[in-house]
């Protein structure tokens, strides 16, 4: 091994003590940070932030990575860890720093804009500070990328190596089917939602959630679950990883499924190769494979019958006025579809709607084919044709995200590709007969331990959409998904 | 201001950054860290203080602090900044790197070494590591003093200023008054405590200590108390300081009592002077005037009849079960002393003795009169004479504290420094009749103002000493304390 790859090595593990250490203060001021706390604690981070900067952009780090590439080919951690790194260096290096100050500058313009748009539906206070985030944005990605597809680079911001190109395809042909199931969905709601409504106290969900997670495998000496506005998880260094969840004392299911879903991130955490710490191959794929883990617990296990065959009475257990309500209605209850206008509120079948949606107005705009001020217009067009019916207003409309006021574009494809690569990631999982069979009596170890080995054990050693294709034996399609709603949705 | 000073000014913000994102790290650990999330922690927090080290014990940093010894005379912040920036920049610069080292290593060795003696009494365990951490604090001691006495140089650590000289004298004369005294005040117990256990709710003591927390002054907004084994209160920087406590559920006073104290120690970091965050002079003073005003509102406060004139009928509200306890009863309860062997179960009459048995001990350690083999008959023996019973074990005598096994010497002291300071200061407010007519009626804010002024305001601008006696008027003696214990103990 080189001098210049131990070299690395050191510095990645250097910067993961820092950037682990930026996400205790992230996560505290999340959780936990009293109000006056605020300000500091951004000039805490802005110092962490900057440093781990400096010290990974330095010129030696350059010419480190350049004497790699000629040491290392092949599909060894070593050349994962040395074309990671190059990314990675790039990124952080092709900027100029008045850019990134400018984006800053306007970022928080923007958010402030966005809020007051958003409040009074108004998208002409938006739009001009969503012109300089497009174009800032669009300088940012013509640094990056050098020519090309703009768009493409951004969507390799979130997820590496995903094209419009091959998008287009898989997202196209999984829309065509998508509509006409969600309104099939639609129409076949036969439970009414009222009957589960009741008064659940917090400790008691608190003490169901925290079972539930045990159960399907989350270490508890090696996390937690605490509370927050905007629940999230996020990985602290090795044994320590953290969910938060809210709690809405009319409905225990809410905070149910947000443990589920963010205890699939924490499995995936807490699963990542321990032995490779701080450098890439230790590290998470992408945002489209993290998002299956959630989605793969909330969905798929959580929303199952056998689920509930099990867990329906301990439920009761906590909750004695849930008594008399069947596995069949439970299950009826929580996987039940609506034409919801708004994303956070929708259902399994309906989200991708709204991200299907939203990838075509991204690509569009980088594309140079939609200007700012046609944006609500084609937003309320495409939703009209898919959800058959109008948007009531901005706010319900294109307004009503908070991503596109922090100059965040392409991220959000990142969650249809969470759902389909979900579906294909349990479909061969179940293959397996042991992970079929535990499935069936609601005992996990066999499907956590097949996506242990094929997905949170690899790291970022393989590009996602290879990581994929890898564990599940085919490139992501939108079959396994589609197959896996119709089941849920319509054959009930 | 010369270019030096602001040089001098920035770097102390940026350490004080680094410094509180380690403290926010500290306390995590204490109140939250999973389990296997200890190691991680342990590395990052060493990686803070070996950057924070580094940056500070930097030849230019000696450079500044020289050219600014030269540009500032008197009493203003900058010639105290400059003053304490000596102080600090010698201490952290006078250590080999190998000493640190080697006395870091002897500290873990000794800590475990020390449990296990003190398990099975077996003071002949911890022996050996005691030897070797008191000869490499001899070593420390003489790089830091150049000659001199070497324990002068090891109170100085904790207590600026402080000396045996004046210590022997204060310690002396308040010893000979406090032993018949503790002896009297155990005589005159009256107040059978098993009257007041009973069965109080977690729930309800929070919300009960929160509320006198509130009373007293303690900011929310820019604070928190919490639960950790071992209570503390620890500042995260402007705008977040953080107590914690814990519950004992038969008996409220305990963490009623922790969050009083521990809320003293908030209300100074609380009132540090912001404009100088960063600077000495935004930072408290020592650990005896921070224990001062921890036992403030510990003790001149939270036991005083006014108090409970106040909060009694609040805290039968909380506890229905505490009816019929009359104010009378409730203050007799809390004011009872008790021949305690171990110090932190001491009463506030009683925990000075525990306190200068080990001045005694460390004096004469450092004096080279007193050999490690000697330590349990030395301490018995004095344990005796002022106590009038026997030690029954070492784990019960000289073994009972963890402060040797970290090498921790010439600490004990600001204890009964903080009792005597916190008299003599609570004294000189109460000849102001605000603050008098305030307390009377259970209203601290011109108490609380007082000391806003005249002590947490003033941050490192004095020495410590010279900082009590500007306050209260005179050097800090053992009269006002003698004078309050025998008010509080005898004359009831």
């Amino acid at each position: 091994m080189s001098e210049a790859y131990r070299s690395l090595v050191e510095l990645s593990d250097e910067l993961a003590v820092i950037n682990s250490a930026s996400a205790l203060l992230g996560w505290d001021q999340e959780v936990l940070l009293p109000r006056n706390g605020v300000e500091h604690r951004a000039r805490q981070l802005a110092w962490m932030s900057g440093l781990s900067h400096r010290r990974w952009t330095g010129e030696e780090v350059g010419e480190w990575i350049a004497s790699c590439e000629s040491e290392f080919f092949g599909d060894g951690p070593e050349a994962a860890n040395v074309r990671e790194w190059r990314h990675d260096y790039e990124r952080a290096t092709a900027l100029p720093v008045e850019l990134v100050e400018e984006f800053a500058k306007t970022q928080s313009l923007a958010k402030v804009a966005w809020a007051s748009a958003r409040e009074s539906s108004d998208f002409g206070q938006f739009a001009p500070f969503l012109t300089d985030l497009i174009e800032l944005t669009r300088r940012k990605a013509e640094h990056w990328g050098g020519g090309g597809n703009l768009y493409d680079v951004l969507l390799d911001t979130y997820e590496r190596g995903a094209k419009v190109a091959d998008l287009d395809g898989l997202f196209g042909r999984y829309r065509d089917q998508l509509v006409p199931l969600v309104h099939e969905a639609v129409e076949g709601n036969r439970f009414d939602q009222a009957r589960l409504l009741g008064d659940y106290p917090e400790e008691k969900q608190e003490a169901l959630n925290r079972e539930v997670a045990e159960s399907i495998g989350f270490d508890f000496e090696a996390g937690r679950i605490d509370t927050a506005v905007h629940p999230f998880c996020s990985g602290m260094g090795p044994g320590d990883v953290r969910l938060t969840t809210r709690y809405d004392r009319t409905d225990f299911r809410k905070s149910l499924f947000g443990v589920l879903h963010e205890t699939g991130h924490g499995l995936y955490e807490q699963g990542l190769p321990a032995e490779y710490y701080g450098q890439p191959v230790g590290q998470s794929v992408s945002l489209g494979v993290h998002e299956s883990q959630s989605r793969l617990w909330e969905n798929h296990v959580g929303r199952s019958p056998a689920f509930w065959e099990k867990w329906l009475g301990r439920a009761i257990e906590y909750f004695p006025g849930l008594s008399g309500v069947t596995v069949e209605e439970m299950v009826a209850s929580v996987n039940q579809a609506s034409l919801s206008h708004i994303r956070v509120d929708a259902d399994e079948v309906t989200y991708d709607l709204h991200i299907l949606l939203r990838y075509d107005l991204e690509k569009r705009i980088f594309a140079g084919e939609l200007a700012v001020e046609d944006i609500p217009a084609a937003w309320n067009e495409e939703f009209e044709r898919m959800f058959g019916e109008r948007v009531k207003n901005d706010t319900e409309g294109c307004l009503q995200d908070i991503h596109w006021s922090m100059g965040i574009f392409g991220y959000f494809p990142t969650y249809t590709l969470g759902n389909l690569n979900a579906s294909q990631l349990f479909a061969a999982a179940m293959n397996d007969s042991q992970v079929a069979n535990g499935f069936d009596r609601a005992e996990y170890g066999p499907l956590l331990d097949w996506m242990r080995k094929r997905v949170h054990g690899q790291g970022r050693r393989l590009l996602p959409a290879d990581l994929v294709e890898r564990a599940s034996g085919a490139s992501v399609s939108e079959n396994a998904h589609l197959t896996h709603l119709r089941k849920r949705y319509l054959e009930r």
